[in-house]
């Protein structure tokens, strides 16, 4: 069964499904986020990366949570999150790549936050006072999320020479993933003209720059926007990462759906 | 090198050796909720684990970076975490053991929540301002995982047939490993001696008879004192399940010292 069968008409399907894609976004991202618990590089950094893999897991929770109010189908937020196929999973594919060293998993961090920041600078005004409520609630921390990777971009590319060329990899392996970000299909064309979707190819042109300004600061190198783009994340097409990493997250939940055990 | 190779004398090493105590109960009960991130009953559960995991953790950071400071050796609180061998981790066996079903690690974060509390209680007023100000910042956070504990041990106890044979198998588990919190070492009554330790004998009573009133209430029966109970963790005896997370949380720290890679 797939959040979405057709490209939905109705308002509430519209939001529905725009609702489940920012939700995933931030549950798989929040997931990847979560496996450095334990692993981090010192005990000030492990914990604020799990503070940002709870944030985003708690913002995939409230999106979720609204979703399934708008759904009125008694689905319930556990229900989208354990419960669907990685083919319904509608995240893109930038967030489902394994976690990598410290410096992929902070170029991906600045990356996407810089995205979310800008892109719920405009949810913040959506034309629906709930989904407006919560982008404004989340923004709040998306800002210390990305002014936290900002500074551990610098922090790298303007480091020691292996820190350097570290993170200078990291922006060049993730750099086929970011084209996918600014994408609209149907549904965000629709959810911008219900008034509660942003223009996201209007997003591009400000993260660029700001990219651009960060990645000079730090002595990197911006990576070439003429190749290969991934694409494919919004309609369920996922690399294979996605599929195991579901099967771990949802493998107990799934066998157990009535206990609480594991 | 252990933190501790006779008994402390001066007050400064009295309040190092303190710290570091309450330190390692904290980074290893952190560690082990931690290993629940994506595999709780429920999106909810999940980030409230989460966030009680993050809670101790930055406990232990805080009191370890106090620690460091108290010893002047050049150490900070990433070498107390990560630099250290289990024979020199001072935490009480209860929290080193496995998370196992989420009925045992609710049973452990219930009891060693009520302790902490009660324990806080007392350290807030400690002799010391620093030490002082830290237990009363974590008090508020403490009494969170408190009331979120005990209202899981009233729901499992007082659930269905299979929870509440669950939370009382976890009880029956897990007690052995609660006589230890309240001896008193030549560590703690010097503590206690220099004004910025607690009197632990003291606080087993209100301990046990918040424990009694709260299994009544789950219809849960509590378990008998009179059994083997464990000891040793504060000198450094552990079981086996300390190597193996040690092991696994300081591999990476310890093999790339000064690389932030893994």
């Amino acid at each position: 069964m797939s959040t979405l069968d057709k490209t939905p008409v109705k308002r509430d399907e519209i939001l529905f499904e725009y609702l489940v894609r920012l939700a995933d976004d931030r549950l798989i991202l929040g997931q990847r986020l979560s496996e450095w618990s334990g692993h981090g590089p010192e005990l000030e950094e492990d914990l604020a990366l799990a503070n940002i893999a709870l944030d985003m897991i708690g913002h995939a929770s409230g999106l979720y949570t609204y979703a399934a109010e708008i759904e009125g189908e008694g689905r319930d937020e556990d229900d989208l999150a354990y419960f669907r196929d990685d083919i319904d999973f509608k995240n893109f594919q930038m967030l489902e790549q394994p976690k990598g060293d410290l410096a992929y998993t902070i170029a991906r961090q600045f990356l996407f936050s810089l995205y979310s920041y800008l892109l719920y600078m405009e949810l913040k005004d959506a034309d629906d006072e709930q989904f407006a409520g919560l982008a404004s609630k989340h923004l709040k921390e998306i800002r210390y999320h990305l002014r936290h990777s900002r500074e551990w971009v610098l922090r790298l590319g303007d480091g020691t020479e292996e820190s350097h060329r570290r993170i200078q990899d990291a922006f060049d392996d993730i750099w086929m993933y970011t084209g996918e970000l600014f994408e609209m299909d149907e549904v965000d064309k629709k959810a911008a003209e219900e008034g509660f979707g942003a223009d996201l190819a209007k997003l591009r042109k400000p993260w660029k720059e700001h990219v651009d300004e960060v990645l000079d600061e730090a002595t990197l190198t911006v990576p070439d926007d003429n190749q290969y783009m991934a694409s494919g994340g919004r309609t369920g097409f996922h690399t294979e990462h996605l599929g195991h990493m579901l099967a771990q997250m949802q493998f107990l939940r799934r066998s157990y759906p009535d206990a609480e055990w594991t």
